[in-house]
């Protein structure tokens, strides 16, 4: 964002500012901010706000915040808001240090301005931004290591543009790679042998695992805000898609890009500017939310978070594309598989639903409640004894699990019902457990009372109760986020989130730390090549 | 569009106005307009210019006239263009009347102003304009009269809001009913009973020709600005849709609405906007150029102007809704079938070619160059002597006719390749035949040169020559337009498009006239219930 042309933006959102008569209304009671407060309110707005209120400022995760609505507030109810956060779930910025007093007062007036409109983004501007570092003929053709790559981890070290790649076996990091601004998710190619980052700048890095030490190959800039990519799965009749394509999920433009898998070089645009399902009106701002990929057909799953469809992109003919648009819920968030990797499962968090795609018949399963604001990341999914074949979801609004059926053909019964409910530290972002563990890990990141967010609770599948086996806090520093297990799932791998950063790596049996990697910048989200390729969680 | 809420306009088309700084650059060069001179020329903009240059300008049929081209030419060369017309096809709009010369200045000025953006059009706004006069169970069983409905036409009286229905065997007109302004096109409904139009204010009618005298029984306006309306054709294995639905194509909002076949009532917005097929760029206008209804699935296919994007929208499940976009050429236009249904002819004709989609494997089949500015109209499709199954388009650009194989199965040497080609008195805007006739018949309403607009050439299929068999001046006064056959196939039907307009009536053997249908205002367009129910053509 930082290198990005903004004082291109423009300074209309649709249909509110009226041109007929000599000056528009709102440019009347918008505070006066100079051009370069103006600029600086633009950059924070899209490293703090623009997530939650997305860009063009219609609310998804967090309320509607138009000029219209906010030009009816005082400037000090607005930083108060600013400063302090809400108890609907907003930060406190100016509370929690990350901006001073200065800028939350900068940023009450600048949300009674008009919400510029970001330049759109297409082929021509993202080509200029495409390197190949390493053409594919230079690649090497077999692993230059002996280090098992199915077990290697990405780790996104998020406030320093970086991401670690650290050795599963070994514990060692083995390289610290320059990425994108913020990475958001790391995807391994259906081979496993690279793994694509894309940050919140729209830039994706492809790195190569097979290379002595894991080196960026390939990058490009194809949105001006991202969160999501995946890659191509499907091998069969078809054709061999492993590691053809990558699709990237925009917030800004709200568009998808497809890319060459090889060399990241874009392909094509889809826009996602498409009408609400339910009320039937245009929304300029669709962002794509979650992407997975099938398995089972050429087809990327795609949650498009404020129009609430999902989308099935079939990859295997670009020039003829197919599309199917199914009417889900908004708004759409995390999403994943079931066990089956027939059902995507995801959540639309402000309506408290989760919401379930059948990939195989391309249509709604179904649509039910489970608490407030569900968040299931890509989800967890196990045996239970009692209701066979289940998955679950931890919440952003409260301190809870909630275990639903996901085996219609076994269990017709309690399918997509829920059937268990437990307790956690506190509101939380995920939870986590493999096909050979025993356990739920589950996070409370958000929770708000002192020492809450280091904590860790883990369930026994075998005896899920209304409160964890155990609950432990887990660090004096930062707060605990984000679990992925190993390749053989016996050992449990969680994030200290601050510039402190460690990752701390458990036994899965005993629950007892193995190691801990200090030294680590804001790790966040972490991966396992070997479950990232197979949907493992 | 008279009562729309023109005020409500936007004035800030995509990337253009500069916010950061006090005023934006292009306020300060576009010359002063009163308010009330600004909304005249909202009116005339959309009335005369829009069609062509799209409403944001953008280009399409016409060149683009962006703020910032118009603002490097003078007025008084503006007003000359305007007043006088190109030669590249530009109408005079002062030389033929239909502005004066205060309001072509008017004009000039206008477009060096930054084209105002209309609001959007969502379901909200729909419905409240949604009304069934008469209510499905209301509506008499079969019909009140002893006419055959088969054989009925309808015809667009354009310039008065009006369409006549007209037996195709006593040749009375039985009925003038009110449409929206300026009807672009009739559709039967996929049984034959109903007529639906659409006006270019994206007013859909809805007439019943089982009652006594055919009546409206259902309108509703989709769109602010219209030209494309079909309806659900198929009855197989997915379900019988026969009057089960319609689909409405806008050019602004750039949309498609999907509408109950048997009330009108909107039930779902698809947006159309997207990213140019070749180059990748977001387009925020697409318009939607043509529909028609496939009657082997349950598909209507669709090209969209500015995209060069062909989509086939599924009708079978709209919740979950499958859309197959081909990448095809800009800027698309008119289309129809070939005789086989199976395949989709459509002009590009900016780029002076023919498109053809396969719906069967839903994928692009060929494209290929004809002329200057191909317009097939729904197309013409007969047997060639030498070349067996032949399609043929006319032009915008020359009085020429080409004529191409369209049998891939059984003429692969000749599939989708020029074979023949013959002049017309002049470019034109349709041919037309009848798989009954041995005739083509052709138009030449764009010509220039005096009395050649008036003329019509008809051409013998068993002997295509460079010249036609015969042409010959058809009327005093107006110009010729457009072909209709009888359900036979015995007569055919041609417009005179002016204030006195009628209608002539030729017996397709003889060439002679039967009928004049006289005190018709400005009659366009004109279709005959059964060859439009099975895309005769």
């Amino acid at each position: 964002m930082k290198n990005h042309t903004i004082w291109k933006w423009t300074a209309v959102a649709a249909g509110a500012m009226l041109f007929l008569g000599t000056q528009a209304w709102a440019a009347k009671q918008a505070p006066q901010l100079s051009e370069k407060d103006f600029k600086r309110g633009i950059q924070i707005y899209f490293d703090r706000c623009a997530g939650c209120h997305g860009t063009l400022r219609k609310g998804a995760t967090g309320p509607k915040i138009t000029q219209k609505k906010m030009l009816k507030k005082s400037l000090e109810e607005l930083e108060e808001v600013i400063y302090h956060g809400t108890k609907a779930g907003m930060p406190g910025w100016g509370r929690t240090g990350e901006m001073n007093e200065k800028d939350t007062k900068l940023m009450a007036k600048f949300i009674q301005h008009k919400a510029p409109i970001p330049p759109e983004y297409g082929l021509r501007a993202m080509l200029k931004t495409h390197k190949v570092i390493v053409q594919p003929n230079d690649r090497p053709s077999a692993p230059q290591h002996s280090r098992d790559i199915d077990n290697m981890f990405g780790v996104i070290l998020r406030d320093v543009g970086k991401g670690a790649v650290i050795d599963g076996d070994t514990h060692e990091v083995i390289e610290k790679v320059k990425t994108g601004f913020a990475v958001h998710i790391f995807r391994a190619s259906a081979s496993g042998r690279y793994f694509y980052t894309v940050g919140r700048d729209g830039k994706i890095t492809m790195i190569d695992l097979f290379e002595k030490k894991p080196k960026v190959v390939a990058e490009v800039k194809v949105c001006a805000d991202a969160r999501s990519i995946d890659v191509s799965k499907y091998n069969g009749p078809k054709g061999n898609f492993t590691d053809k394509l990558a699709i990237v999920g925009c917030y800004w433009p709200p568009q998808l890009v497809v890319v060459d898998g090889m060399t990241l070089k874009p392909i094509k645009i889809i826009s996602t500017r498409s009408h609400t399902y339910d009320t039937n009106e245009y929304h300029p701002e669709p962002r794509v939310a979650a992407i997975v990929a099938s398995h089972a057909d050429s087809e990327w799953v795609i949650a498009i978070k404020e129009t609430g469809l999902i989308w099935l992109v079939d990859y295997a003919d670009l020039k003829n594309l197919k599309i199917t648009e199914i009417e889900a819920e908004r708004f759409l968030h995390d999403g994943g598989w079931d066990a089956s990797k027939r059902y995507f499962i995801v959540a639309a968090n402000m309506r408290d639903t989760i919401v379930v795609v059948d990939t195989k018949l391309k249509k709604l399963a179904a649509k039910f409640e489970t608490g407030v604001k569900p968040h299931p990341g890509r989800g967890a999914n196990w045996i239970d004894p009692e209701y066979g074949k289940v998955s679950a979801t931890t919440h952003l609004g409260e301190g809870k699990i909630t275990v639903f059926g996901s085996d219609p053909e076994g269990r017709p019964d309690v399918a997509w019902k829920v059937v268990r409910e437990g307790s956690t530290a506190g509101p939380g972002l995920f939870l986590k457990t493999h096909p050979n563990s025993e356990n739920i890990w589950t996070d409370s990141t958000l929770a708000k009372e002192e020492g809450a967010n280091k904590k860790i609770c883990v369930y026994k599948k075998a005896n899920f109760g209304k409160e964890p086996f155990k609950c432990w806090k887990a660090t004096e520093h930062g707060k605990i986020v984000h679990f992925e297990y190993n390749k053989a799932g016996t050992q449990v791998w969680a994030s200290v989130w601050d510039k402190q950063g460690e990752l701390i790596i458990y036994d899965d049996k005993t629950l007892k730390v193995i190691k801990r990697i200090k030294g680590l910048h804001t790790p966040t989200g972490k991966w396992n090549v070997y479950n990232t390729v197979n949907d493992i969680f």
